[in-house]
This record gives C-alpha cells, structure tokens and sequence, in this order.
C-alpha cells in the first residue's frame, strides 16, 4: 500500500475538479507512436469545464507506474491510466494500480463470459492463462465493457478519488470515453457545464479574434479557439446551475458568432467536418460535383470519396498536373495557357468549366497554384493558388495566397476549395 | 535557487544517459494541439541509444515548470524543455529555468544584432520591450541559433546535468534538433552508437517479428521495429567504442534483412519515403505514370504529387468513382463491369491498361476496391481492394484484404499501390 495514513488524510475529492493523464507506453518513449489518446481525452475534459494539470508518459514498468501515480492522485481528483491493460507480457498497469491503492483483484463473471464467447471453439482449459487473466477485475472497481475487444477499461473509487483506467489503442480509447466515460464525467462535475461547438471555415485564428474583439474576454461563458488548417473551431462553455441557465448563457454567443460570420459557419456538430458538410449540402440539393486538380494532385477528390456514400453526387475527377492534361482532358485553351499561363485566374475558370462540361456535372471545381519549394517567380511566388467554381453557366475564380511548405499549400487549398464549395452551392440553390 | 547543497551531491552526469521530455503549453492540456515535438525528439534519442524515462506536458505558469524540471533533474542526466521561449505573455519558459537553476540572464549580442537586423525599419527605441526581452539568454549558456525565428534555443550546464531549451513551434523545432542538438547529443553519448534504418515496404510488424525470428532478440546490436501503414521502419542500434566495430556489428544484420526481404526493402535512408523513393525510380528508368483510381479517389495521385518535381514523370490521373467514369473516360468495358462487378480483378487490370492507353503513359495503376462502411457483401466484403498495374502490354492485377475503418483500408491501398508500382519498375525496367 503506497499511501501513508497521512496522504490519505490530505486526500479529499476535490471542488476544483483537476486532471491528470498518464500514459503507459514504452513505444511513446522511443518515438514508436505518436500519444493521439492524451490529445483526444483532454479535447473531451475541456469541453466538460475539466482542468487538465498534467499529462505525463511513463514506461511499461510497475514501480514507474506507481511512482507517476502516487504524485498525481496527490495533485487531482481524477487521474487517467491509460495502456498497458492487455494480455502481453509487458502489460502490467492494471497490477501496478491496484498494488499501489491496496485493492485486490477479483474474478469477475461478465468478462469471464466474454472470453468463453469469443473463445467458443476452444475448451475452457485450452484459452490461455493470460486471457483469463483478463477476467480479474479491481474489487469494487466499475467495468467499462469495451466493445471491440475483451480487454474492459475501470473506474475505481480509491482515496477519494476516481482513477480510470482505460485501454491504449485508441479506437477502443475514444469509444470507451463517448459511450461511457463522458457520462460518469458529466455527472462528476459540480457545476453544470453547457458546451456548444462552432466551426468556421476559410478563416484564421486571428481573424477570429479581431472580429470577436472582447466576446473572447468573457468568462462565463469561455470560448476558447481550435485552429485548423483552412479553418477554425470555437468552444463555447458555460458553467452554471442548471441546463436551463446554461443555455441562456451560450445560445446569445453562438448567435453573436452566427451573426458575425455569416455563412462561414458550416456547423455546430461535434462530428461534423466541412466535406461531410458539403456532402451533405450536395445530396440535399441533389448537386453533383466533378473536380480538376493541378497542384492538389487529387487531395480535393480523396477528401470527398472518404465520405461514406459520396458516389451519387461526386463520380469522377480529374488530375492535371501537366499542361498537356489541361489542354487534352478537360478542354483548357492552348491562348490561356500561353497567355496567362497554368497558374492564372483564367486557367483556374476554364478547369472548373472544363471539367464539368466534360463530365457533366453540375458544378466543376478547378485548381491550380504553386506548391514549392520550387517553380516560384517574384510575380508567381510559391503559395499563390487560384481555384475555379463553375455553376449554371458562369465561372468564377479567386485568388489565395498560402504560406507554408508544399503540403501546408496543398491542405491548405483542399479546405478552400470545399470553403468555395459550399459558398457556390448556398448562393446559387439555396 | 531550487536545489539544496543536498541536491546537489547527488546529482552527476551519470553514465546511464536517462533523458526527460518537459513540453510547455496550455495548448496541450486542453487538446488544442497534438504534442508531435515529443515524437519526433524521442525517435532521434532512441536512435543515438538514449533512455527516455519520462514525458510530461505542463502548462504555461512557472511554478508547474519549476516543478517538473525539479524531478526531472534529480531523475535524469539530460532534459529537454520545448515551447514557451517566444516573446508572448505566457512564455515563461526561460524565466523559470533559469531561476530555478539559479542562473542570471545576459544580454546576448548575437540575438541583439539578429533583432535589429529583424527590424531594420524601425529604430532601437521603437521595438517592443518583449521583442527585446529575447536577446536576454542564461549566463554560460550555448546558444542555438533559430534559423526561421529569433527566437534562439539553448543547452544550459548546471548541477551537473544538460538542459536543453527548445522553441515550441515543431519545424522549429525539428531543424534545431537535427542540425545543432543532434550533434552534441552524439558528443555526449559515451559510447559510441552505430544506428541503421531499414524500410521495408508490404510487410507488417508480425511479418517483420516472425520472419527475422531470433534475429528480434539480439541485445547488441539492438532492433526496434516501427511500424506504420503499409511498411514497417526497423532500425539497428549498435553500441560500442568505435565506429569501425559499430559497422562491424551492424552491417551483417542490415545484409540478413535485405536478404530476407530482398526489393521489398526499398530504403536505407532517414528522409526517403516510399512515394519520394518510387518517384526517383521513375525518373531513374524515364517512366511516365499515369492512375486511376476507385476507393482511394484521388490519393494515391495526391501523394505522388506530394513530391516536388514529379511533372516529369506523372502527369495526368482520373478518378473514376462512379461506373460510368470507368467506362468513358479509361474505358473499362460495360462487359466486364457487369460480368465481374466494378470491384474485381478484371476492372483493375481494364482500368489500369485503360488509364495507361488513354494517355499515352508507360505504366498505368488502377484501384478498385470496397472501403465501407457500406456497400460489403459476403462474396465481396468490405476491405476486399484489387490493384491492377499496365506495363509494357501486359496488366496485372492483386488482391488485398485490408482491415480497417474506410480511411485505414483507403491509406493502406495507396501504399500497396505505391508498393506494387515499384515491384513493377524493378521487373520490367531493372
């Protein structure tokens, strides 16, 4: 038992409501994984009014563990274990845990049935010892039932605290968290914490912040900013009474921000992205779509076939890197690219009117620009990108100006070209 | 002054080489941003045979950092601290080191030239006290120039032990690390570290473990394996007292690998990726490639663009969604389509002679496949991908089984692609 009669007494559930995140994981000290778990879970924690105070990594090691542990349960009300939970050798978090807060493991039926079933073919004497070892769960601990794989996440009530421990692989991770955790974490929080997302494309951060001025001082409700390429997410959270007051609270921000950006604000869903979002807007309004690609090289097109049932409003596209695609595949002008030259506002207009004449679509989408590192000129410097939008009948083309390296360009410009998307389709079918 | 007389004593630069990773920034703790600085540092020590004990991330205030660098000293022979040394309000990085190591700041007059030099346009007087503040580097210190910024990182000698200030921004970052940090780490280690990658490419980590067996086990010369989607990266660690016995140990193991795997290993080197490697093979040989592409929609093309100067070797790619596209632009016949289905062996070859033929490439690459979540059958479950590949007048096509959410099954076809068109080149043009 690693915790004197003194810790124990300083140890209360607090009002504050800290957090600290651990990590178990050997590949995370060797650069063998990048720590997407910690990212995802604190993302989580905030929008519940949580403090995360630390996050911290430590190895596959039981006395590493429950050094790391022993500090942070001093220092939080809640502290996530996270990996390590397995049936490999290495796996040692859930014997690390319950020795260091002195609880014992028992055997416990709900998994033990789990395993059967998923080992239905074999004798009950034939699983291995290490599966079943699976079964034995922190007495007294809530089972988090993980519905990918055996291995159960728990919730243990320990010196007055909670300590969760959750599994590494991260799409069993984000499960857990959404179907299970983000309940218990609701419940926990003494306040009520009302908390509305709000995404606006073809905006930076700081353009954000200038316009929003002083809404971003407000306290309550806080609104915090996630940049993102090509566009931003704000958080809007209240920490109040009751739902009700929490709801007059943030309802007359998100308008404010509505009112403020207009059309640029694509979404208020957790789960929605701007090419699930334009997906969508094309299938409402039975709009089918063709692109032509120069220095994305299909990136646009990639972004929209990996929403699931795209096929009945995008079909084909193209990419045209060469002069000679432009011209043979999609119909651009041999003048236009002599006179203006491939990467020009006109060239740009007769990709996106090629492509769905072509094709046939009713919207094309064209776009060529300067990646880099090289073939920038003083005129044409590296970042400067056109795209098209062709739609009933008339094309038009902007004019962006990236900074980055050739793949900062190149997202850069996907995102814009789905921003350009969604501006043609609400102005010319809305 | 943080460390007593105690303290002190016991701290020397040890001969186990342990390492601590502190990342500074709220933005973290909040899931704002993805802490990628901390991978990409812990790979380049794992590759000079350090020990990564910890990571911990704190926020921007000083008594966290204070803290945290307390433990980490008393833990470790070297510790890096990255992220609040700009000129902002919250970087409070460099005041809490150095005050806790008890160190006064100097003003340095290589960052006093570089500001100035910085702000040409304006006079002394008229920079910002903040901006200024940058020029103030800890006494002894060595500086490590920022070649995109001024803001400069440092290696601090104190109690004993190396601390090593980074600034937050990751290319920032990155480029400190390789071009100066790297070189001193290497100093600093007492052995000497002889270390290989291999890349081998349409393998997975169970493939690597299983078929280099006992070869996994071997201490010194040390393999980790690293694995990512569609390859997996090995690298070779030898310790010993010079370089000649390092090359020694470690060149019979890099020959049994490339034995064992032959042309599926197609890299040695830290910067060449799979889609950069296939595009100077292409242009090795003077290939011109050509895709069309189902599922993937484009990104398989998209990555082949990625790299700078592909125009002379790829050109031109379609993506053929829809059945339709299929059969006009590439021409896949409506005979196979209804015979075979649009995901089958026969529409992979069609679609790769198709796209080969249409534009006059010497090679052309068609995939087709079931990405989900919908749209799988028994007979042809999601997952189930066919890649066809045109050259010289004879298509080939292969089955994959890949597993996966619709992005995983997507990304993995585009590196087998990547894979099947580089087994192509070295057959048929070697």
């Amino acid at each position: 038992m690693y915790f004197s009669p003194e810790d124990r007494k300083s140890l209360v559930w607090g009002e504050k409501m800290n957090v600290e995140l651990i990590s178990v994981g050997t590949e995370f000290l060797i650069g063998k994984s990048i720590n997407t778990n910690t990212f995802y879970l604190a993302e989580r924690l905030a929008s519940l009014g949580y403090q995360v105070n630390e996050q911290i990594v430590v190895g596959d090691e039981i006395s590493q563990i429950q050094r790391v542990l022993k500090s942070s349960i001093n220092r939080s009300d809640i502290v996530f274990v996270m990996g390590g939970l397995g049936a490999m050798k290495d796996d040692v978090t859930k014997k690390a845990v319950v020795e260091a807060l002195g609880i014992s493991l028992v055997e416990n039926p709900v998994v033990k049935n789990q395993i059967k079933n998923r080992f239905k073919d074999k004798k009950s004497s034939e699983i291995p010892e290490n599966i079943w070892r699976q079964a034995l769960t922190p007495r007294g601990a809530v089972l988090l039932e993980n519905k990918q794989d055996i291995i159960p996440g728990f919730i243990i009530s320990a010196l007055g605290k909670k300590i969760i421990l959750l599994p590494g692989n991260p799409k069993q991770l984000k499960e857990m968290v959404d179907q299970k955790v983000m309940i218990y974490l609701k419940d926990w929080q003494p306040s009520i914490v009302c908390s509305e997302i709000v995404k606006i494309m073809a905006v930076t951060e700081q353009d954000v912040v200038e316009k929003l001025g002083s809404l971003m001082e407000s306290e309550n409700p806080k609104i915090t900013t996630y940049s993102q390429i090509g566009e931003v997410h704000l958080r809007i959270i209240a920490k109040t009474n009751s739902k009700k007051e929490g709801k007059k609270l943030v309802t007359p921000i998100l308008e404010e921000i509505k009112q403020c950006f207009g059309n640029l604000v694509y979404s208020t869903k957790e789960d929605e992205t701007l090419e699930s979002n334009v997906v969508s807007l094309l299938k409402k309004y039975n709009i089918t779509v063709s692109t032509a690609e120069s220095c994305t090289g299909g990136c646009l097109a990639g972004k929209l076939v990996n929403i699931s049932g795209v096929s009945s409003v995008f079909g084909q596209g193209f990419i045209t890197y060469s002069n000679k695609a432009k011209k043979k595949l999609i119909g651009v002008s041999k003048n236009t690219l002599k006179k203006h030259g491939a990467v020009s506002k006109q060239t740009a207009k007769e990709m996106a009117e090629g492509v769905s004449v072509t094709t046939g679509s009713d919207v094309g989408i064209g776009i060529t620009g300067i990646a880099g590192p090289e073939g920038g000129t003083e005129e044409k410097p590296v970042g400067l990108v056109y795209i098209g939008c062709y739609v009933k009948e008339k094309a038009i083309a902007r004019e962006y100006h990236f900074i980055g390296d050739r793949n900062d360009i190149r997202e850069n410009s996907v995102m814009a070209a789905l921003a350009l998307l969604r501006t043609t389709i609400l102005e010319n079918y809305k």
